[in-house]
């Protein structure tokens, strides 16, 4: 039971940063974002993975790489999209 | 030094959605704001920290919890400013 619900948590919070990367990239435009968030969510996540190797817990390793890989998309994604498209 | 790293790693991911809610309420948009990234990450610290009542594990309730208060804070900010204010 404790396993099922920390899969599904693991699932949510490492997934949850991709719908804000579609919607950047679909509307082009990422102004209301803040990539202080993001960079805190990379030294967090980063911090994470390290921990997990430290403690050689693989879980722990990749969904916390899995976010790293995701939130750097996310930086990028904003600062690619961050000013609006000339008209 | 791996609690060191642990610690460094639950500041950051918790504290890491403030700077967007100061972001929304200072420039008063959130239009470019993923709600479906927000409501992602609600279920998932939700779940860490039922995870964490189930384990009686207090670092991972307090931290999720931390988080899941911030993240309702941020999808009520998310709600209140999506319209742009009329001109």
């Amino acid at each position: 039971m404790e396993t099922a619900i920390g899969v599904i948590a693991s699932i949510f919070t490492t997934l949850a940063v991709l719908p804000q990367v579609f919607k950047v990239i679909q509307t082009r435009s990422a102004e209301d974002i803040s990539l202080w968030m993001f960079i805190c969510l990379l030294i967090g996540v980063g911090s994470w993975t390290i921990y997990g190797i430290f403690k050689e817990d693989w879980p722990i390793i990749i969904t916390n790489g899995l976010s790293f890989l995701f939130n750097s998309i996310m930086v990028y994604t904003k600062l690619a999209y961050s000013k609006p498209p000339p008209k």
